[in-house]
């Protein structure tokens, strides 16, 4: 090794000692009579002392010769620190250089190498392995090491077996929009990348393997948002032989290991919701339970306190929702306008905001002259509101208003500093819906794969009232964050057939994409059910951030581009002539 | 769960337990007041005994009606077995049912689901799912899982982070074909799949991380034979701050830690020779070296105990080598007359062979009309032959020679039972050329890959005597399988550059291609290196295999094809469309 110790390493009780540190410069102070350059590696920043008039002259001219970043090799001796610091764990050493060595040299970086840096988005993109060796951003690969560490670390306990899936499969149009690959030696075919292991780790099922894991790329060529990547990872379960039951014990236990080992954080048992109960308290179906506010109804099938006062919004609408939220009567009218914008703007859709204050012992709403004093109290009395509240009320179809809601309860959580990233809240969310309608396309589409069980006692509703079939699926939300979901899967020919049948597939088809999977049911495939973590996201929860972006390597941008090594790029005319294919 | 068991798990210790248990019907014995099942699950093999007489009808019913491959649940009395039976660990004991419930049929599967099976390769491709289920087949992925699980305790515990590193990359003309993938968001360009995470490795290095390593797929679009996937997985490691002697160690302590962890076996310090001394005594850069039987040459450079007896063949050749193999002279004249036909074909192309016979305490050979008993005498010194060996001998182009024999040696090792699967006799070739020149290009082409570096010692050569330039490279070979290979990198830009140069790579195209690399060596780059394990490679060879594709749980075949899913395939004419491609 060139060195002996890392910069991050050494303490009072290495005092004496001649070591050998190499690293970065991450900076020179030149004081004429003593240089201070503060050396930088993955473990730390050691600070290197040399006093002019005690040190050789080389070593000094070197020093003076260092810029930021230069590779360098330094021995010396371990002293106590003059002045020192307890802002470093080395901070109470320093060393006194016997010999300085420049490994490689380094142009001026185009953005500062500190946690605060003056590099745009852009810049520490193309430059990724310069912005890496801040340690804000190294921190984050660190904790995604560790969070797969103590996932694998749990899963082999539990005695699941990993295994790779292939990465070369087959298209098929169902889903997502897939990456494909054309085959040389197949011209005129196509491999797919997978969009999850999905049928794979079913048939490892059929093949016996019980308790299935792989932490595992998995590709989806789709319009990118900051938080969607072309290539991301999955934490991929499956397991044989047991009921839903057993999938949420197992993979809460997962959670909870990985909160203790990576956060120092004991979760309790996580609160199950059903899907239903999910969009009625909180219009969506990955609630952020951080905190409460949930939906009072004020107009809704079992309850109408709004309705025969002239207020026609109200008469005409299907539902009418409040949320209180605690000690915003102060909110000012200004403030209250742009939340009326807010909820009609294109995304919200909503025609107006109408709101209540609790105060000084009255009520005062935006819709005084429909409603009495005794007719608010009735809202209040509805959405448990006390003195110094506010409630915020929207009407119409009752779908979207429970999303609009959703989103305005969602913004005046994060306004009253309710979404503290240093809290977590996990929940399981169960009983999704088996299927969804689309109307543009006037079919049902699986909501969450074709491969999902319905729940049995809602099979027969299959042919009756597709739209109410429950399905045996589950998805575990933190902090209003989707981080995985999986359901019990169909394990039955006929059923899986019938489900192709719905989702509107002609047997050819579902044959000709999905035939193997069926004729593996055909063969004694055992009852199983899984999950998936997105390993991405997981890891940007427990860093505490919103994007997905600062937990991988090396990540693309909004079109897909990896701008440090310029990809996608057009290739030979060679290679796409041994493919057979033209542009 | 279904299950309170698995069908290895009972012992003496759990009779008179009450357990429930489910798996697969891997036979039904019918003897009428008998019947005997045998349930399997991954974790091994209960035997159910059903006495009709005492057993309740439906059970003995359903019994009677279970079909090979079944999938049951069983529940039932645990019993001391009547014949108990050593062969499974399950042998003490059987289960008395008290229900039986068919939780999936089967059809008759296409093959026995036995250790020994009547499927052919491609029954079992087709149907790998079911081949899976054999125990034979399970073992092996179970290995692979404990290869991958040894491997990360091990780097984990010596400060390796394990990054992930894309797999939508830019293509390099460089090297083998790349599969390549078209992108939708921008049209006519298309993204590369990594034949190894090489440069995004360095760069992991540049930017400070020091230890890196990752067990990821990489893929390569070459033509296929039984030991190559187009899909592969790879240990990738890398090191900063280190010379050769560093990786050759740590890594040698990876292979030690896998032996004992996954073999038992206990690995003694590995042999390091030289490239040059492994093609001098064995002809091959990864030798075998289970066995002995060493190159002995009786005409080279500093020696010729042939030349002048009027033998043509000799006196014209430029290297006359031989092999002793020790007891093999009562080799029959047909015999070999076969091995002359074997190294006279088009792989070997020999125009010969020679032999000699240590006999009777004389030596006879195939040249006797020119070589005299004192001659002979002469030989059998140099290849310390005694009573009862045979030698063998090559001559003609020195480096073909040298082939030719290598591959007789083995052919010999094996005929003679010396490359026993269950002996490891692993070591380190070093000192590789930098370059290797192709006569049908009339260029020079990088041993190893373009960012090996050349010895220090040796740079002066680059311009003189570029084909004599050593590199820092090593591998790793085992029984005569390179399972791992590496080398200390360049990390200048000039050094890098010139490379380049040599490599016949223009300005415009090293820069194009390689532009980001060059540039982060301006930024600080510490020395590095590093290596990269074939996982699929070592998993055989610990499993004693010569394929890979056991080892796989979904492997392609020769012609690329997953011929269970029926990929590749015809895609869509919307998906070519969109993509901006045509066939």
């Amino acid at each position: 090794m060139l060195r002996t110790h890392t910069c991050g390493e050494l303490r009072i009780e290495h005092i004496n000692q001649t070591v050998i540190l190499c690293g970065w410069v991450q900076g020179v102070r030149n004081k004429g009579a003593l240089i201070w350059i503060d050396l930088r590696d993955r473990y730390g920043i050691t600070q290197i002392t040399i006093e002019s008039e005690n040190t050789a002259s080389e070593i000094v001219m070197l020093a003076r010769e260092l810029g930021r970043e230069f590779v360098i090799k330094v021995s010396g001796k371990v002293s106590e620190r003059y002045s020192k610091t307890d802002k470093l764990p080395t901070g109470e050493i320093e060393i006194y250089p016997q010999a300085i060595e420049i490994l490689n040299r380094a142009l001026t970086p185009p953005f500062t190498i500190e946690d605060e840096t003056d590099g745009g988005d852009e810049l520490r993109m193309k430059y990724r392995y310069l912005d890496l060796r801040r340690s804000e951003v190294r921190t984050k690969l660190q904790l995604r090491h560790q969070v797969a560490k103590a996932t694998r670390s749990f899963l082999d306990t539990h005695d699941f077996i990993e295994v790779e899936t292939p990465v070369l499969i087959k298209s098929t149009p169902e889903g997502a929009r897939d990456f494909v690959v054309p085959s040389r030696m197949n011209q005129g075919q196509f491999y797919a990348l997978p969009q999850s292991p999905q049928t794979f780790k079913q048939l490892l099922m059929v093949a016996g393997f019980d308790r299935y894991y792989q932490i595992v790329k998995c590709f989806r060529d789709e319009d990118l948002r900051a938080d969607r990547q072309p290539e991301f990872t999955q934490i991929d379960c499956e397991m044989s032989f047991i009921e839903q039951e057993d999938i949420l014990n197992m993979f809460e236990g997962l959670v909870k290991h990985l909160f203790q080992e990576v956060k120092n954080v004991v979760i309790e048992k996580l609160p199950r919701i059903t899907y239903k109960e999910a969009m009625d308290n909180y219009g969506s179906d990955k609630p952020d339970t951080r905190f409460g506010m949930q939906f009072c109804y004020l107009k809704d099938e079992n309850i109408n306190v709004v309705d025969g006062k002239n207020f026609v919004v109200f008469d005409t609408a299907e539902s009418v929702i409040a949320i209180n939220v605690s000690g915003a009567a102060s909110y000012t009218r200004k403030q209250l306008d742009e939340l009326t914008e807010w909820v009609k703007d294109s995304k919200r859709g909503m025609g107006g905001l109408i709101y209540m204050r609790c105060e000084n012992g009255t009520y005062k709403s935006s819709v005084d002259k429909f409603y009495a004093s005794e007719d608010l109290q009735q809202w209040a009395d509805c959405c448990h509101s006390k003195e110094g509240d506010l409630i915020l009320v929207l009407s119409g179809k009752k779908t979207k208003v429970q999303k609009a809601m959703g989103d305005l309860r969602l913004l005046m959580g994060e306004r009253l500093g309710l979404r503290d990233k240093n809290i977590f809240s996990p929940l399981w969310v169960i009983d999704f819906p088996l299927l969804e309608f689309n109307e543009e396309d006037g079919r049902y589409y699986a909501m969450h794969h074709p491969f999902t069980s319905p729940k049995p006692e809602d099979i027969a509703l299959l042919e009756s009232n597709p739209g109410a079939v429950r399905a045996n699926a589950y998805d575990m939300v933190i902090n209003g964050v989707e981080v995985g979901g999986g359901s019990i899967r169909i394990y039955n020919k006929e059923l899986q057939s019938r489900m192709f049948d719905l989702l509107g597939f002609s047997k050819e088809e579902a044959q000709n994409q999905f035939g193997f999977l069926m004729s593996a049911f055909e063969f004694g495939a055992p009852p199983h059910g899984g999950l998936a973590f997105g390993f991405d996201r997981l890891c940007s929860l427990f860093g505490g951030s919103e994007s997905i972006r600062d937990y991988i390597a090396f990540p693309k941008n909004n079109s897909g581009r990896d701008v440090m090594i310029d990809a996608p790029s057009v290739i030979d005319e060679k290679q796409l002539k041994e493919l057979g294919i033209k542009i």
